[in-house]
């Protein structure tokens, strides 16, 4: 599962508060589910145990989880949230990211280019400041104003009081505002990687299915002051780890759900977002496949941008199969009309019944944005590193001007170290993998806005889309990490003695771009308004039990380890090493079936009954990958990493039949790290809890 | 390159006569370029000459080409030619596509599903008799419907009179009608065909590509009443081969070319038919990559489909480069004014220049078809066998009631034999398989049309795609050819009476599937008869020494055997059996690149110097696959299989500078015969001309 999957789904993000059932909830750790626990499962979750999970689990920049399983600074993801860091420190010579890293002491680790973890410290409410600032009688271009300036107000107090990133996060679609503080850490090393071939074990035919046989995890050190940090908490090994039936706790930052859309803007996802992503990710990969095919080092270099475009393009076809089911979307109509039943009639609720019209003009309104909004402002029309940095560089200029509350939210003081980790990155830009890219998306903006339109008139200056990829790439200089640094130290005076062709175009479509950004996010705004008023009236009739959509903020989720039935055969709960061997014999060990070396030839020391991977009826989804799975003593037994195709629709609709969480069982890690990594010293320091 | 390309390129077929430069032209039979080759080429072409190729040419109906090489009926064609009977004979335990076969004797040669093999005997100008029954004044409608009628009865007569296969066969757009008479074969025997892994060595990566390794050729053997066919004429086979700088020919179907389309004609394509086209190409190269993978057997049974996605993609793609560089269609466009000046003023061209706006509005009124019409009448909402024969039976059911020139064309007593082999076909139609096509189709035209959209609303039956195509399959009886053929047999009654849920869908699209049928056949006849004026205009003004746009009809090329230069390096004419190995170890064997174990037990026999492939100027496009390479003797000296990446703009516009055609040599066919598959006894039948 990909980790960024949310941040590729287009469409705009309305939360709305949910009833839960079964193990269904992705709960904010300030509102845990305790009454549910305690009578379903008999589990007393005290603060303690809450505030242990919190402190342990890391979220991750290049979207993913993660937690601290060491008091020397060990952190453990999956392989495929290290995929971005492993990729940017590669080589020609040396691919992390294929044949994997085992730096056997500290002075081999390897630090990541532009990664940056963050541990969330605490969690404050700040509705009613927030709420307090925007008058409701507000258009939705002067409330998203308005808004902006108090988040930014709170965050950057908070940031100077606290030293801490500070972000105010939007919950329950503007029912609720909490700002979030957290340690950052950039200087992340890299420990301990297995070959891509058993960490992605199965390739994309085996995503997102089960049973599966993946070692899909990565181990990083994180340091401070140039010295491993010692966390506040981290989460110790269990000895027996994921038991059959037991009840397991997944801590980690689900990144986006939509189970509360209202029905227009389902169908939005239907009709319009989800047809458009999909045709654009099947295109890319084709694109990425094709060329990674034509030899090794052009596999390298798309290696990770061909993963996220399959893993993505599977989760979407999966959550469209939702979509297009006529039994789930009627289900939905059902519980709305039954909800709006209840307001009827009832003047303390009318602002929410108006509401619901409100979203349905709104969400016609964001329509005629597309596809212009992504192509033009998200960037489809100018895929690669280059525009993107010649557009951060040119809209810094600007925004850097203008007071913090009033910029575009990207510019803010508070996000000024993370866009400049990003601005700096060393990561290696390639000249024609870069052409490759542009060309292709060039030509995809070309045939959805037509070439017969002025922007993409003024966009191709004349040229063939591979023509104008090859002289734009070919001649900027925002490829080199000095000059973009320097330029973006300068100031703008600089920028406007630099004739550079990216920034030029970056110049050309800017107008335009800001003008769908201002429209769209005065709609998604409005609609906040909206949700926020449903919200209220949910609350007041519902309670306040509940958790709202994800937002890539951190969240327990819950649930036995479980297998399920499939098509009358049922699937068990559990993998084993010995597994793993009869796929890659029965699959003639074909790509993507190939059992590395290291493992074929290691077969006879390991155990062949130990767990490999294990599922679960936790209620998650992209985002998620890299989360702890948890015991109740708060130990760690399992490494989230993938969902089954059945959890696809949990971005809509929670349902534990035959939906499951994926997971790398923790003896497998400790069998594969000393049994096939000769990797002793980790495997020691995960049980021990100290670098030995 | 696939033969059929052409038969997904959506749009419509409109043909202008042209100059040719250069080794342009694909060119009649009965107009071929003796001049030309006088003048450049000091060859005299003579009237043998040309029926002795002519009737050594053979039509595959899969699509294609090919030709007879020895006297007791063997054929060579391609492999991705034969690759449709080869995988209708195959079985999980027999991949003949994947390991290839071979018939020692004539007892083991397997006689193919249902493969039509056409040769054409005659030629005749039908053009006054058509033009005399259909008066100018009738609207595109009614012009229809007389030339269909007209057509038909030249047809009838003829196939009545001689016994053959009798096309009537539209050129230059409507300038010229010409009779052609096949010989029809329909007991093709497989004899040879290697692995599929040389044939297509580098897969979809070194497709349309220079150099290449590619043994892409498959061996059959015509009978006629159970015993070899003794054909009028083969080509015999060259003792050298190929040799650089040679004069070839190229004997072909060339599918479909659009070189003199109108500038509306051409935006048509740029704006709207080739960006869907693309689109659904790139969605189901995803969906059958991803089914493929999952294990061998799916892999099996989606190849051949899955070779046909990948290979229209990537020639759509080329096409579509040249189709939005603004120099090649600024070039089109100013040759377009340049000739509608030469006709401005003059009263007798004054019909031509108003077809020009007579061809622009009704483009215009085809835009508005898409995509309904691919969708519901071409069925690219229902992939998959089951749909197509459904909707034959219920078809033909009507259409047999009706006068033979009043029915759709595919209905006609022409096309009846072909139309009963295809219908009576035992291919092999698997359940899963068919549903995860149809399920994907459905999607895409929901996408495409809206979910509320009426038709697509009876069409899922209140059901999802995936839950309509699996009730669908599962219970059409349309998947048993016994229950096709006594269906077909029995006449309207019959198939009143039978309650299939295909045949029901079918129904249910029928209405609306037929106006969009009449609407657009309408259009494309109004847009002939406009293209027949500026045809008569052209004839007028620059003389008739040209070649109408391709039409899947047999055709002549010629050009010298020559390399190129590409990015400044020179690209040799020819590769040889050590450029495969080396090419072989460079991609460490990876898949695609494997090269079959035949070959490497057998390296060290074989002569590294061994002409492989080679390339030459001729004038080719898909369809052509599988056409005879022939020497100024009429002799056999390769076979094309391919263009290279640069010949894919042909389609629109000839270029000599860089497209090649790609043909494998015929040294390297009689080496592999002997050296590499111990086919003895096809080589000295190939070397001698008779069975031994």
């Amino acid at each position: 599962m990909n980790c960024r999957n949310w941040l590729l789904l287009g469409g705009l993000l309305p939360f709305l508060q949910i009833t839960p059932h079964a193990d269904e909830g992705m709960w904010l750790l300030n509102n845990p589910p305790r009454r549910l626990l305690q009578e379903k499962y008999q589990f007393n979750l005290t603060d303690p145990w809450l505030d242990h999970v919190m402190k342990s689990c890391v979220r991750f920049n290049s979207g993913g989880s993660g937690s601290f399983v060491s008091d020397d600074g060990l952190v453990i993801s999956n392989h495929h949230v290290g995929a971005d860091a492993l990729q940017k420190v590669s080589t020609r010579e040396h691919d992390y990211l294929r044949q994997g890293f085992h730096a056997r002491t500290t002075q081999e680790e390897i630090r990541c280019v532009d990664l940056e973890l963050n541990v969330l410290q605490s969690i404050e409410d700040v509705t009613a400041r927030v709420n307090a600032s925007v008058p409701p009688e507000l258009s939705g271009e002067q409330a998203l104003l308005k808004r902006r300036q108090v988040i930014e107000q709170i965050q950057a107090e908070s940031l100077k009081q606290t030293g801490l990133r500070s972000d105010v996060v939007t919950l329950y679609q503007g029912g609720a505002y909490h700002l979030y503080r957290f340690k950052r850490y950039t200087d992340i090393r890299i420990v301990f990687a297995p070959e891509q071939q058993i960490a992605f074990y199965g390739g994309d035919p085996d995503n997102f299915e089960f049973p599966r046989y993946d070692l899909d995890i990565c181990i990083f050190r994180v340091y401070e002051n140039g010295q491993p940090v010692k966390p506040a908490h981290f989460l110790r090994w269990s000895k027996s780890g994921a038991v059959e039936n037991e009840l397991t706790f997944v801590a980690g930052h689900p990144g986006r759900t939509e189970r509360l859309l209202t029905t227009p803007e389902l169908e939005y996802l239907r009709d319009v977002s989800s047809p458009y992503a999909l045709g654009r990710l099947k295109r890319i990969e084709t694109l990425l496949l094709s060329w990674s095919a034509r030899n090794p080092e052009n596999a390298r270099r798309a290696k990770k941008d061909l993963f996220g475009a399959q893993n993505s393009r599977k989760a979407l076809d999966g959550r469209h199969a939702g979509l297009v089911d006529p039994i789930l979307m009627d289900r939905k109509l059902g519980k709305e009309q039954a909800f709006k039943g209840k307001l009827r009639g009832k003047p303390e609720f009318e602002a929410a019944l108006t509401a619901f019209e409100t979203i349905a003009k709104a969400q016609q309104q964001i329509t005629p944005l597309m596809p212009r909004y992504p192509l033009l402002e998200t960037g489809h029309a100018f895929a690669g590193d280059c525009f993107h940095f010649a557009r951060v560089l040119l809209r810094s200029m600007e925004e850097r001007t203008k007071p913090n509350g009033d910029r575009l939210e990207e510019f803010a003081d508070s996000k000024k170290t993370s866009l400049e980790l990003d601005l700096f990155s060393e990561r290696p830009i390639f000249e024609d993998y870069e052409i490759l890219r542009l060309t292709d998306s060039l030509t995809f903006a070309a045939e959805q806005l037509g070439y017969v339109d002025p922007t993409i008139q003024a966009i191709l200056a004349g040229k063939s889309p591979r023509a104008r990829a090859t002289e734009l790439v070919k001649n900027t200089s925002v490829r080199d990490s000095k000059f973009r640094r320097e330029l973006y130290l300068g100031g703008p005076e600089n920028l406007h003695k630099v004739k550079d062709p990216m920034v030029e175009l970056a110049r050309v479509v800017d107008a335009e771009a800001r003008v769908l950004r201002k429209k769209f996010d005065a709609l998604a705004e409005t609609k906040k308004q909206a949700h926020a008023a449903i919200s209220s009236a949910r609350f007041a009739l519902e309670g306040t039990d509940s958790y709202p959509d994800a937002t890539f903020t951190l969240r327990l989720a819950f649930g036995p380890v479980a297998g399920y039935v499939d098509e009358g055969n049922p699937i068990p709960a559990f993998t084993t090493f010995a597994g793993l061997f009869e796929r890659g014999k029965l699959m003639n060990y074909r790509t993507p079936f190939e059992i590395p070396q290291s493992w074929m030839k290691r077969k006879s020391r390991l155990n062949p009954a130990t767990p490999f991977n294990f599922v679960s009826t936790a209620d998650i989804i992209g985002g998620n990958s890299g989360s702890p799975v948890i015991n109740r003593n708060g130990e760690f037994v399992g490494i989230i990493f993938d969902g089954n195709i059945q959890s696809l629709i949990l971005d809509i609709e929670y349902n534990d039949e035959q939906a499951r969480a994926v997971s790398v069982h923790s003896s497998a890690i400790l069998e594969a790290l000393t049994r096939v990594y000769d990797a002793d010293e980790i495997a020691r320091e995960l049980v021990s809890g100290h670098r030995q």
